[in-house]
């Protein structure tokens, strides 16, 4: 794919509106645009680390056994006054009236409209137990929208629900979305703990969250460094009094045993083999797909900018020409294109008439992990140097053993 | 895939608040659920589909070097303001007022944005041509919202805009748009026509609309069976003077070339080769990406239910297993479909606990192109029966022969 043809409009400067790292690398590589406070379009880039994410999500949820959903944006408020949380959501939910003067909210969140459904739908026990999920965009009116994605008003999530006959049922889907939850966060290569929590406004009673330590994190941990342990309180360590340290962290995803507490306020009942009518069992597992992209850019950057982790790369390969009007070189690059591309290994062109420290200032910005550069060193030598932007390790290789070089590497960091 | 996990809740009878056979069709075969007057949920099998078209949508577009970014939702109303359009769409708009008191709309359309977009990042002809496209769901106050999925108030659209210099350069990406519709509609197995059209509220000289001649629709035009052409006046032929008859049509895709409206309104300029500013020059190019799901069926059906186009099947081979209590038949039927799924072949199986009149009935009204038959005669022949969903062709073929007339079946409608 050729730079000029899928818009990365890069910025030379720090936009003056960015909060934090990963939010002036974002909008700097021309990942994300701000369109009003908290609300942001996501420019081609940052489409394609999206899509990378939503397929690491499916990959995972899919093995599983969970299937995937779409559930609507416009929710009307009569299910919302069933449970109660028409007045805990108040604050954060975004409300239109229609000209049929119907009242509708902006879906923050779906457990009322995924319990219609299963009323709806869910009859007898012999329709359970299913797992749907749906990758969505979800709409909170907050107070404080901060640090581009991470608490933002218009922001894309993953969640999932469990419908089980019995308690067994929901510990056992609840187990294998922990396991789901483990792989997709590993395949984004982030570096995350899984602590217990508070079930809140959600309810129920297990839950578990998904933490990412980062310095712009908003839950406070304590560590404890010689039991290797997180805890909740600012307290010497519950299990040897020793000192602890505070900890930032993102919150990335949430899971919750909810019970009944939606199907009986709903009355999602279904028919069991005892003749009985019980309300449906339900789990509740959400993942911050946007704030992903931001929480994993916290985590993987230097200074020279973003260092995306292989399996949610934009691009696999950036080739950087340097005086593209050199046939020779320009013939070489789009060689060894086809030649990675029928590999099925994605490459960025680099094909603007800018000057060679521009191209490379913009592919360390961009963070694709490899660069192969073809210049002065290809003229005289025919090898192409490959930059592997995590270690700035350079290797200059031939067309072929390039091309192996990639591969291997490439594989190896898939089956990791 | 097991029938039961995926969660497909078929409906025995024709539900009440259905208003044309695709309607019908895709809420009895579980494909949509309504949460409100003309607003969906799309469950696993639409979801699906939805994917299927997305995808013949996203290679036809990538393959005219158009590229895809995400636009927002909650738009700012003074974008609309700019173009005075705030006043044309009035009455569809849906509007929120955040805590902020900062007035949004849900976007029914994204032209103002793009357009900010555009005057945020193209500086220089240098960034021209660029093509961008997304796939979004959209949102529409309608009067008297219909047919499921045809009119709709939350719809999801395809819509592209061209970025050029010139009006050569228009009339070059709108010819290519042009060709990528064409192969659109065609992979989605569409009967259609592609006529010039007026471009009323968006502005603009030349527009082509693309229809898809069905009962339910809303667009007349005029047919003359002698010039086998179509006009858009009840008059008699201009061409033979001949007689004309009615056809109804469903608008499913709309392409026009804007020139500078939008950029001259917004302020987009870029600086040209002669050093002088110029409005960016625009063309916009949407397809109504759920109405196609409803265009699809009302052209796609027989007395027993749908009859997917293979492209968009949500399923490509459903196989029933005739008392799936029989441990031989179960046995076979996993074997074909380890064989099937490893050629790449999507399968689900019914595994419910149903009566075969059941399990027949619901394969026929799901529309898969193909069923697979495990029962009295693959105990007694070993022969399994395929069942061409379109054509009612019934052949006995061995487990073998099977997998080789699948795979050659379905490679031949690939590429079609």
């Amino acid at each position: 794919m050729l730079f000029s043809k899928v818009f990365i409009p890069t910025l030379r400067e720090d936009p003056h509106s960015a909060e934090c790292k990963s939010h002036t690398l974002l909008l700097r590589g021309g990942f994300l645009s701000m369109i009003s406070s908290g609300i942001y379009a996501y420019l081609p880039l940052g489409v394609r680390v999206l899509n990378k994410i939503s397929n690491v999500i499916r990959t995972h949820m899919n093995s599983k056994e969970a299937s995937e959903l779409l559930m609507t944006v416009l929710q009307p408020l009569e299910m919302w006054e069933k449970t109660g949380r028409i007045k805990d959501m108040e604050e954060v939910m975004l409300r239109v009236r229609d000209r049929k003067d119907r009242d509708l909210c902006l879906g923050p969140t779906h457990e009322e409209e995924i319990t219609e459904i299963a009323k709806k739908y869910i009859a007898s026990y012999k329709q359970l137990p299913v797992v749907l999920y749906q990758i969505q965009t979800k709409f909170r009116d907050e107070t404080r929208p901060r640090y581009g994605l991470v608490r933002s008003c218009e922001f894309i999530m993953k969640d999932a629900y469990s419908f089980d006959r019995d308690q067994e049922g929901l510990a056992a889907n609840y187990e294998k979305m922990l396991d789901a939850y483990q792989n997709i966060f590993s395949d984004c290569g982030l570096d995350f703990i899984t602590v217990e929590a508070d079930s809140g406004v959600m309810g129920g009673s297990v839950s578990h969250e998904f933490l990412v330590p980062a310095e712009i994190g908003e839950d406070i941990l304590y560590y404890c460094q010689s039991c290797q342990k997180y805890f909740r309180e600012d307290a010497p360590c519950p299990q040897c009094q020793g000192a602890t340290t505070q900890n930032r962290m993102i919150e990335v995803g949430h899971i919750f045993q909810l019970g009944t507490k939606y199907s009986e306020a709903q009355g999602a009942y279904f028919l069991d083999n005892d003749g009985v009518r019980k309300p449906v069992i339900m789990g509740c597992y959400g993942i911050g797909v946007s704030r992903l992209l931001s929480a994993v850019v916290e985590q993987n950057f230097d200074e020279k900018g973003i260092v995306w982790p292989h399996r949610i790369a934009p691009f696999m390969v950036s080739v950087v020409v340097v005086g593209i009007e050199n046939e020779e070189l320009l013939a070489a690059a789009t060689e060894l294109i086809r030649r990675l591309e029928s590999a099925g290994i994605e490459v960025l062109l680099d094909d603007r008439d800018h000057p060679a420290g521009v191209k490379f200032k913009d592919a360390y910005l961009l963070g694709i992990p490899y660069i192969a550069i073809f210049g002065k060193k290809y003229l005289e030598t025919k090898k192409i140097e490959i930059e592997v932007r995590k270690t700035s390790q350079k290797i200059a290789l031939g067309s072929d053993e390039c091309i192996e070089f990639l591969k291997n590497h490439i594989d190896a960091y898939q089956k990791l």
